[in-house]
């Protein structure tokens, strides 16, 4: 099924609201926490083994990116929560991972959840989702991601190659660039997309069409279905950013943000675009389906419409009537094997012009 | 047939508006009153036997929240709308129990009605659905539900449990909790409804079709139809609460309001999801009908086209002239076997070749 | 065809706009005035023969409720628009019975026009239309029917009996009531409609599907179509009446015109359910045709295939070769009968595999 | 094809923008100018043959109402534009005949341009479109058709006969007269329309679907959606003519506006229910064509199923072995006829209770 | 596959945002830059080869248009950049060619990006799609282009004639003239879809439906999924421009820019048009087979109903044993000939009835 947010919302039904626990599915490794912290001048990256080391990095004389990758230690995120005086509503949507891409503007913080997807290597065209949770603070952004993997590498690096423009912008820009990095992580998977339809519709022309392909374009329908659940919110999230007027977003950063709305405004188009695509594939398999079985039953119905008459003539002569005249007269025998090859030939020739053969 | 307004509306058409009577299926039990009146020093609950009983835990130094189960005895209804002074068209909804889930304000009270949907146990995906109204108002709730059920019993354990916060709490955060039970018991709604869903399309894909998996995939677009119905307009329901500037919503409980919210949008998401997939399954269905049908034809083909032939030529050698020399030329019955061999070899690869077989 | 506007405007297309002819079906009785004039101390009632007796009643120290039904006499129309001083245009669209639902505020009255829907007692689900027009004055209001019934009996009732409340409220009041009589009378509709579709739900599933039931299930959605021409309008009537600063209509009334409009969404959610189930009704449909010549064909399949292989052996051995070695062998025809019941037993057991059976 | 703007622009593709060149079906005959200039006291008629003595009539102290009929000729619009200082690009989308329908205000003058729609009488039913363009000025009415016709010819003689009121009204009413003259004129297609699909609705009951009306229904389809594309800004045009805060548009004519764009709006729905009536159309004419081929399915299985065993048994005892002790018994042969009754019988009963007979 | 943004993207993804590299299909060509410098007085035209040497010429007394065709050349880009101090964000999306169309407005310049469509020369209708980017400044525009062709040369052209009108008017006027020659381009691209279309008509109704006419439908509908995703957010941009107050768009150019705002809808809705036809074309081509099948059923029908029965019927007298009467009887054989032709005239008469032959 979908990654769907019921599973947790009911494992959680019956609990307060606002309690704290892990929904979702279960990291198989531990939670890891890692820290950028810098400044034009300086950079420092730790791999802190608790919490509170990590925060301890963050002041206000630089800029410090916490990202904290699994979130099956509750007792992170509630230290993190303790810290910095986050609304437990907040801790726990950070937590449960079946979040709506969504921001929240509060008085101290921004609040940002959305959806990494990321094409699987398995074969068929399938989705891994991975939630990232953002909190962005006056010196720094903590980041929650549900798995350790390579998603937010480039944003690194970047801070630790171009020292001097990055470096020097604030915490709204960091924000963006890892925006930025997940939103154009899509255009990947719209390749894969891609390519998942074009092998349907090769297959479509060239093999027969078998019921596998249905199922083929069935899981395909199904997968933009939820892509576009968890993509169409983007936009309508960093336009709220862009409407906010949070101290915590800079006017300078405006513009950046404009273009990541963009960009996923034209990964929703070309979700769409896809979406469409796939529904006219159904309308061809149907097609060469029903095109299929108009060709077996022609076949059917020349060859029992040039046979069937013919078998009832030596039908006829096969009666053992004692006073049939034609059966002693000598010529009978060639001239069924006249009727023989001129039925057919004239029935071809009929079945030609009315175009089936 | 869907849980419909017309019938009430239609048992109640000629007689004036206003005019109190229950309209709805009857209750097979009596009416049930339970009233838990708390503050954060104390917790007092009862089961009064009258409503007047009930009505005097009223206070304005605690928080009274009065539940009336099965709504029968019109009476009770009469009682709370003429002690709180609630307007008779409100009454009227509340016994209604058609009602489309809405917000209303009013000047000493909020007026919330809206729709639990439970799955039920029977076989088959079918829905119960329980109208839930609620008078919020300044010192307490009164809630009036039409079934007795466990609906509501999380909300009082916490009540009974976490004394501290809640309690200190005022009603628009009892309403609050009770709106997120409601809500979030669609969770476990669309977990049955997923269910079902993966249940047809093994049947679809493991069986033959038949027409019974028309029929269930029918009945689940109908229960998605009705149940989109009763869900969509809870979120417009929460945002209306959350622009009214009644004293009555406090600004801090409005974060929670938004989570509610947050989760209703989920829902009808997941809704909306599912009627994409059922649609998708009607496309399969369909097609797999064709395709059997396909195959159907194919085999007939293949073995007239067969057959027909071969029958022929074994009629013409049973016809009975007398002048026909192959009769007695001695390889004739040979030759023949030769051709009943070569023909539907010929004719099988030509099959083959066109992916017949 | 569906009650259309276009007869109506076709015969008038070419007279000058505002010229007053009745357009519509001609009524075949007399055009009846009725008059009720109520104050909370007394109430008059009458049937003026002439539409001057009836404005007599017209005054400020009561209310005065005027009734006309049937539209043919145009001069009873003219009368009232002179005296009341109402727009042309006005009393066009009162004699044209082809209005689309409307509000309209002028500075001295409110004219409303609508449907009343009933459904047909006839054969099949029908709708009747009758379209209401109502002029709302500082002291009464007149109404124009199109058909002699019973529809707004129950608001004559209501002013008859419940004397205190009802007569001491204003011209806006009675509005009300009679609009709640006309949309109320939808939920009866769609009743009719219900039971019509469960019918044709019936035919689906017990008969064999016949093309009358497309045509069944073809009107049905004409209907729907119709029905929601007509309805889906009211509810931005009544919305429009409630934004509109007119002095007719009183604050106290808003509360009672909200509970129409409530009640309008509701039959215009309840047709569009019905519509989503209708279109589901010709799925079943196409889908059940499909199936059963699925299952002709099987049957035809099954017994061509068992058959036609055996008549060709049969025919073998019905050929005149005089060299046939197996002729003459005397448990030729043993084993031909052993064949003759293996090949089918064997054919049998592989179609019963391939679930044909 | 429909009337599409295309080719008028493509043929002007690469002039410069305001090149004023007749685009659109060049006009048999010639370009005709008529002129009726009014007052309360007077009413003038003219046929000039040239447009400067056309303009000579219009002066401050009374309506001029001018009419070019035919868009050949240039130098007409040019002298127009010339006289009244008119925008070239507003010439420019006169001359264009493939606008779409727009109001368009100016300091000095209003433009309106919009289709007139009829119903051709040839065969089938089929749309001509005509332009009209209106430059309304303080003292007058310039109108712009493609075509010779009687379209305003009622307008016209309103004019000559009410000369009261109409004559004392300003260009504002001439101009809602004549708009009202171009919508009404759609309810007449409405008509025509109605009766091409009754005409198609008894084809598909009475006849034996064929090819015809299915390409018939496309051209409904084709037309409908055409029609739509002109008749659906009409309403928007009339709706922005009365937000405009122009002097040239009194207060007093907006009601009469406001009736035009209702009708406008009757127009659009009629157009939309129709729409769907044909989509129902299409799905009658596919289920009967899948009806018809379930029946001679069934004819073709009833008669094989009798027939192919029956012949299987005559094969049997038609073969030519030595040792077939039945070929001697005497009751063979009456054997075989209870066989060859019996069986049918049987198998006639069966399709009977399967409903296929 | 469509022209789409993602392959690009997927290429960048990693790149820090910002970075100047160019995606999109790389220029066969060289960069080449043409200037034409203009003012009432004077016109310039050169073809410098450095873009030093281009923006030389820019000054405050004259207008410059800068053409830049090919876009492989990232330094000329950059220095363009450089000089007018362009956002780093806007100098990416003129090399990423693979922009929504698009209106920005900074402060000291505006930013237009869109999609000029061709109809290629190739087989097939399918579409050529060349990005060209805008930057309007007080003194001049640069235009990019992606390809060297004579898209803009109306324009130029206009320049070199008309000297007074055009040179006198601002770079907004320049702009509009661009704009207006792009969009107007699509009314070609429009008259080449339509022959497309009346292709696939004509052949539908002609030929035998085949699995191509599927294709070329197909490939129809991607391409107007395709044409609308670069033309609707055309009408947008425009709308935006007249919105900016951008001191860079002058009160008299907004009549322009509102004419192509116009042009642009009639294309859209001239492209919805065309995707209406499309679905219909389906429709019939679904509707062809399907009849096809049921002519070639019904031939199979009545052949088979015709030779059945009397193939049985010969099969009886065929039979060899030693009692049968009949075999004996002199009328035997002509009574069986009277069957053979009574029983197909019965027949055929029947099948005649019902409307299958």
């Amino acid at each position: 099924m979908t990654p769907d947010s019921r599973h947790s919302a009911a494992q959680k039904a019956g609990l307060p609201p606002g309690s704290l626990v892990h929904v979702g599915h279960r990291l198989a490794g531990e939670t890891v926490i890692s820290v950028m912290n810098y400044s034009p001048q300086q950079l420092v990256e730790a791999s802190p083994t608790s919490i509170a080391e990590a925060l301890a990095y963050y002041g206000s004389d630089s800029i410090s990116w916490v990202i904290v990758e699994g979130l099956a230690a509750v007792d992170v995120v509630e230290a993190i929560g303790a810290h910095f005086n986050i609304h437990r509503l907040v801790l726990e949507d950070i937590l449960s991972t079946h979040q709506r891409p969504k921001f929240e503007e509060y008085d101290d913080y921004l609040f940002i959840v959305l959806k990494a997807l990321m094409a699987q290597d398995r074969d068929g065209f399938k989705v891994d989702y991975e939630q990232v949770s953002m909190l962005v603070m006056a010196h720094g952004v903590v980041v929650f991601k549900e798995k350790r993997d390579e998603l937010l590498a480039p944003v690194q690096q970047r801070i630790r190659t171009s020292k001097g423009r990055f470096r020097s912008l604030g915490p709204d820009f960091l924000t963006y660039s890892i925006l930025d990095a997940i939103v154009d992580q899509n255009f990947v998977l719209m390749d894969s997309l891609d390519e998942a339809i074009t092998a349907v519709e090769d297959a479509l022309l060239s093999d027969d069409p078998s019921t596998d392909i249905l199922n083929t374009i069935q899981n395909l329908k199904r997968q933009i279905v939820s892509i576009r659940r968890y993509i169409s919110p983007v936009r309508e999230l960093v336009n709220e950013m862009l409407r906010s007027e949070s101290a915590l977003v800079d006017e300078k950063t405006h513009i950046y943000l404009r273009d990541v709305s963009d960009h996923a405004l034209r990964i929703v188009e070309s979700v769409e675009l896809h979406r469409d695509i796939i529904s006219g594939l159904l309308d061809i398999y149907i097609s060469s389906v029903s095109n299929k079985m108009n060709q077996v039953m022609t076949v059917l119905t020349v060859f029992a419409t040039i046979f069937i008459p013919l078998t009832f003539l030596t039908g006829i002569y096969g009666m053992n009537f004692e006073y049939m005249p034609e059966l002693r007269w000598h010529w009978s025998y060639p001239v069924m094997w006249v009727i023989f090859i001129t039925l057919p030939v004239v029935l071809l020739l009929y079945f030609k012009r009315k175009n089936w053969l």
